[in-house]
């Protein structure tokens, strides 16, 4: 495959924000400074690709974002994207900036853009995996996910107080979409009494069992995680079968909601998307398109955005067994 | 009145938890030690008073919890209390253990409870204002109500992030029962596009024609606080509303739920909650019973509970202007 | 005192940062544009007045500042603003650009600055108490006062984690320049062995007898708070004397240092900053010069700079007993 | 190697305290518990096991605590197991309490006394690694590192608002003895413009070049990480070095001590922590004994404690090359 020179390079953010994104577009920026590159911020995503929000940046752009969640660059979901004609508008707009490659943060549908852009009009791009859901494979974890954990685990912890207070049981639902990355992190985190992920279904009665077992052993207090995207349903539904079955527990619900995907990156994310926003620019600059930069045991890696977003990365079974001996 | 001898006094935590509890025990023990008192704790609540769940504190029972929220003490409801057959089980076991005198940490209906034994029984009683909610009078504010609204407004940071990057609306509901306090500190520390208050009916159009002139000012993204227990509904119901007049904006609801009450204290709670707990106890030996102990205007006051209990505490109005001013 | 008219107001921060410093800019701001004013910032304090580092705002430049740590307006030292010809250059930039009145935002030497200035060319000033160090009178706390004891109370609680494994007694010296209040309200917060402060010296043999009597309570890890402005030294010399008198204790010292300036400003900072940039605009249009807006026994008062810079603000007496009863 | 039946477990921390390591006691002993152990706790590492301070622990003794920071075993420093003497005397306690096997949580120190133990009497041990400071290979990171980097980061971040504010030179000293990962991690995680760490010896000369070359950029906020362990000094002795090159350079130094030793520990910590609890226990039943449990690449793996202690983990090269192309 041929590797065309680059100069211009157009970074842009979409699909669900995640903290750390802005940590990966400074890197992005810094790195193609570094290379002596254009940078081109593209804001609004795909969205803003169509209707020409794409700007030059200079390093005061990127001064003071590292630190803070969400996107500078903004997100926002493109329909118009998702047509041919759309996406001739956005590549004309590249082609007025000049801008011969993009960068492209976000989760599998936003690296499915890029993909499809690619395949489309040969502008070669490499993606970043920034989602707190961390249902990409091609990376042991996207940015934004170790984030999520900690600020779940320290809304836990709160819970936990009065949980422990009122011997209460609490079900408290987490983010994750239909992985349960988060929610596993979760329950090992705060010492859960179960956890609940869309990859196992724990029948309703072995909760019944293992809450009663837990009643008995002394265990006043109780916490429950439940992944949203569950097939027996979120939190509240899950607590409304269980009230049936053991009326006489203390139980209350709590959604953390979106305050998962907000809050300054943690050290990790920080360093995950830093790196990443330097191997992207050096995949484009030796030639690597259509592909994703994740970490991989340590190493950067570069894997084709065609199998990067088949999403076929499982929660690790040795951290089921982890959460079963810990919560017996 | 005659000064009655105490030498051993019960403490006990009753109502919702509120971080800073455990800070107002150790300082009502840690006193009693210093003015060579025995010091009983009566765990969870009027219940346990009534079922004798009560032991003598050392000071191991008192080290590392002025950190922890929740309450070691823990807090139930108890319906037998309620009656004067259990009022009476509750009397002989105070009297079985010698205790002389109480201290009750908790919001209203705890401090009736105080207010009621002592009249049925003369059992000398200093309440301490613990709750979230700073909805009893006769202090400025209540123990738990500042680490309350600052777990609130971290967490509306971490959703500013992800309504500033989407350009999104977000309703976000916070406790304080039927008072605005909590809602009010957050609306004003979070720069909230609105605020909707129990103690002020906003109007669903004046609520539309706000937003919709953010919009024409360029403000893309907006946060609406709404206390849970405004007239109007909870933030769910407002963001129906919402939703029928403003289609196309992009609406997301955050209910915080009971992560507002617990967390480690904040410096505020940890010195409000030592004072008083010293306070309870040196008012106590002065003779002060059926008292509660707060602090307004930086003294600390005893305001006779049945005072404390009406709930006559407005929220500021001048705080409603600050709010009014820096979200046109 | 005629009332002059206002149409242009300067607002400026000066002396060391406070967390809340952006808050009240912020404030400031918005309540000019609420009362149809003209609002200028002054980058850089005294110094960018002499420099003419002066620029219109707009509801852009304080956008997603309140939350932030800091002062985007920047503060500077200046030499030269203590000479007549410096204030002389600075007042003809005022003049330049028609601002007719100040908003200074920062501790009494800035306040001094807006006293000499309104003295020597009749520039209507009021000043925002902006210091962690709550040294100012004419308000009961300053802006950042409320953030730095939390700041350093979390801190503490870190340490406390290792003095407790380790069985170790921690110094840990927190700032306040010379003034206790930080010092009592971490000393409080952490439940510290003992508190020393500049305005009351605790000689060293009596801290040797506390601890000896600690360890004999078998309270075997101590956090000792000193306050940086103590006559008796820093944390560093107080370890090293109490090392000679108890030389087989495990001492280690800590020096929070300047983390106690910075980070996201409290619920409390916020909400008291906001209502002093109400305060401080509403001040100058009602004709109140030469004053210093602040907030006493949760009302709104201004007091006469020459007074607030004073200093005349003593530590709580009730706050030390309520220390040595709880530390005994 | 024949597999000894284990029956008892005695757990210990050794060496400076970590966050985690409490969730790595309560992992090992819940999983003691699962596989049907009797589970002791060894206060105050060797020096407890020579003193005979060994209590048997049940689930009470692990209730809330894998939220804590520090270590509920407590861990201190022992001259006496460093002979002969002092070893047998432990080994005798051991053999009063039936203890046939150990985990010892701690660092290249704890590690080595768990393998001479073994050496000399039998006892099958298996090691976890905590400490802050991730020199221990075996493991891709320790326990107790990630909530390190998180701790320092999150109070350079604070320090930022104050650098920034004051457009000021900040020398920030983070732990990790002799190795730079903490400094890399919190170097890359805030944006610092140079961070020093004992592996790369950075001349002072190419020091002042990069802070004069920022000044020219207009960069005139700077931080610079100093690993404690670097050759040419702390951050004190480089801040005075640089003096005298800048003169004109505002400089303050802060050193963060013992703060990055405790608090909550991170979720990633917690994770680890668990992971690595269960792993000891079944290590222990597999006959896998003087060995370090770690996770390389996402999987448990046993390091002969003998290679784990050497040392021999570099900080990754590309890191560097990441440090340098993001501060350039």
């Amino acid at each position: 495959m041929e590797i065309k020179t680059i100069k211009k390079i157009g970074v842009l953010t979409s699909g669900g924000d995640a903290p750390g994104m802005n940590a990966a577009i400074r890197a992005t920026v810094r790195a193609g400074f570094y290379y002596n590159l254009e940078m081109y911020g593209i804001y609004r995503g795909y969205e803003g690709m169509i209707n020409d929000e794409i700007k030059k940046l200079d390093s005061k752009n990127i001064a003071h974002v590292l630190e803070r969640g969400g996107t500078f660059l903004k997100s926002a979901r493109s329909a118009e994207f998702r047509t041919p004609e759309g996406r001739k508008k956005a590549h004309d707009n590249l082609k007025k900036h000049g801008i011969d490659a993009l960068v492209v943060i976000g989760g599998d549908g936003s690296l499915t853009g890029a993909h499809l852009f690619y395949k489309e009009f040969g502008i070669p791009a490499v993606g970043i995996p920034g989602t707190i859901d961390n249902d990409l494979a091609g990376t042991d974890i996207t940015v934004g996910f170790d984030t999520a954990c900690n600020t779940a685990i320290e809304a836990i912890d709160k819970i936990r107080d009065t949980a422990t207070s009122h011997d209460r049981l609490f079900f408290v639902e987490v983010m994750g979409r239909d992985a349960g990355f988060i929610a596993i992190n979760a329950g090992i985190g705060s010492a859960a009494a179960a956890t609940l992920i869309p990859e196992k279904k724990m029948p309703i009665e072995r909760l019944v069992e293992r809450l009663k077992a837990r009643t008995k052993a002394m265990k006043t207090s109780n916490i429950v995680i439940v992944a949203e995207g569950g097939k027996s349903g979120g939190a509240a539904e899950i607590a409304e079968k269980i009230k049936k079955e053991l009326p006489y527990y203390d139980i209350k619900v709590t959604i953390l909601g979106h305050l998962q995907r907000g809050g300054a990156p943690s050290a990790l994310d920080r360093v995950l998307a830093s790196k990443l926003g330097v191997a992207a620019v050096e995949g484009l600059l030796q030639g690597k398109y259509d592909v994703m930069a994740g970490v991989i045991n340590n190493k950067v890696v570069y894997t084709p955005i065609s199998k990067a977003i088949l999403g076929e990365k499982e929660v690790d079974e040795d951290d089921f067994r982890v959460v079963r001996i810990l919560s017996t």
